[in-house]
């Protein structure tokens, strides 16, 4: 947790007061981690009380298999639920907004495609008991197919999971994301995950890419129709230059289009 | 058409019979280079009698806006559509196939989104009653979008062109051709273009990436219960070894991803 307090900290400090604050999701593991990331949240709230300051929610991180939970967080599913309550609760309680996360939902890279989505569904309405805003269910592998992803959100439907509270977060490794976008929109799901320049990568499923790009996001969902209050051209230039800045290849093909055009036009 | 008569020629002589016969297009841009073919296949039809020999058909290339038609044949879309006609009724008249192309459907470098369909399903009307067998509707600039993809498909029926004489052929430039493709699944198309690792391009396109992958229609069309008669992993292989071998990056997400786990599992 040093390295990501030390980030809280500087985020707090450094972040200029803006018109449109930005949502930063920490990560809170535990007890321990969360009264540490609440230590500084209240030495620094002199800058926090501005309306305009850096957003904080916590996030915890749950997974939909047991063997991912076991490598993961070296524990099985029913005890990482047992952690997560006490965090959830004293987060919400400091009247923070909370987020959880359930990853590996359409794919394990230990278990394979069958993932089953009752499952899935069962930790996601005990993570909103506990009271959770939001779940972010995580195609982590990026095996999602169409018809999995729209079974899985027939289930959670079915098990009483509203889809104002739920978020997709979907990597593009088998070029599904946008596919899979598409079925989450027609189940009332207006909430998605996405990172710039597609960056990103889970160090426990091996090959997978990282999630899908924020451009190429953007880029769809205007296509329908959609406003997302983001400005296209400049998240690709953010992800032309972080992506140059970590030395990985720019993975979004929109990113990639509107360089290569602007390239040309100069 | 010296090249392209050459490549027909080798593929002519040295393809080896198969039990799974290759399809080659041949572009015949007019009455001379399409005469100018077929002494090639006559000369040759010692060795395409055979019954599994390379099947060869001939292909002409329209478009939908007059500033890409006088770009790329110098004249107006009236003008080709003249010279296509002889084209493809002596082609049909010597027994071959023919596949009209009707390029920037959902978008022209010159003219931008506003294609008319109605445009795009007169010219295909033209080419199916010359006799063209198939017309390829060709998203060159990878401009289209499902909403407009819909469109396009829509006025296309209500023209009284049948779903089973279309093809679609996307470019992934915006990473829009699996989404689209989707859209022309659910219109009763199942003919796609797309090309191994994404090669390919438009040189009156700029910016314009390849096609979409093969690799991923295949992932995506197989992640749906359709069978495509091909064997991915095969696919994968020959689009890894194509792009290194004209120093191109794979462009496919599913390549890459069946390559990094393979690599991973040696």
């Amino acid at each position: 947790m040093a390295t990501s307090n030390e980030m809280l900290e500087t985020i707090l400090k450094e972040t200029p007061p803006s018109d449109h604050p930005i949502n930063y999701s920490f990560l809170a593991p535990n007890m321990k981690g969360l009264h540490s990331a609440m230590d500084i949240l209240k030495s620094t709230s002199h800058s926090t009380s501005k309306h305009d300051a850096p957003k904080i929610e916590f996030s915890v991180f749950a997974a939909a298999t047991e063997s991912f939970t076991q490598k993961n967080l070296n524990c099985d599913i029913k005890t990482s639920m047992e952690r997560f309550r006490p965090v959830v609760q004293s987060a919400k309680d400091a009247g923070y907004r909370v987020r959880g996360y359930i990853s590996v939902v359409l794919g394990c890279p230990f278990e394979g495609y069958d993932v089953d989505p009752h499952r899935v569904a069962e930790i996601a309405t005990e993570l909103l008991e506990m009271g959770a805003d939001e779940i972010s269910l995580g195609d982590t592998t990026g095996m999602g197919t169409a018809p999995r992803t729209q079974e899985l959100l027939r289930v959670m439907q079915k098990s009483g999971v509203r889809s104002e509270d739920i978020a997709m977060h979907f990597h593009d490794t088998f070029g599904m994301a946008l596919v899979n976008t598409a079925i989450s929109l027609e189940h009332g799901i207006r909430a998605f995950d996405s990172s710039v320049g597609g960056l990103g990568g889970c160090p426990y499923s091996p090959g997978a890419t990282g999630n899908v790009a924020t451009e190429d996001m953007i880029y769809f969902l205007e296509s329908l129709g959609m406003e997302t209050g983001l400005d296209l051209d400049a998240v690709a230039d953010t992800g032309d230059w972080i992506t140059k800045e970590v030395g990985k290849p720019n993975s979004s093909s929109v990113g990639r289009a509107i360089m290569g055009r602007r390239n040309l036009a100069m």
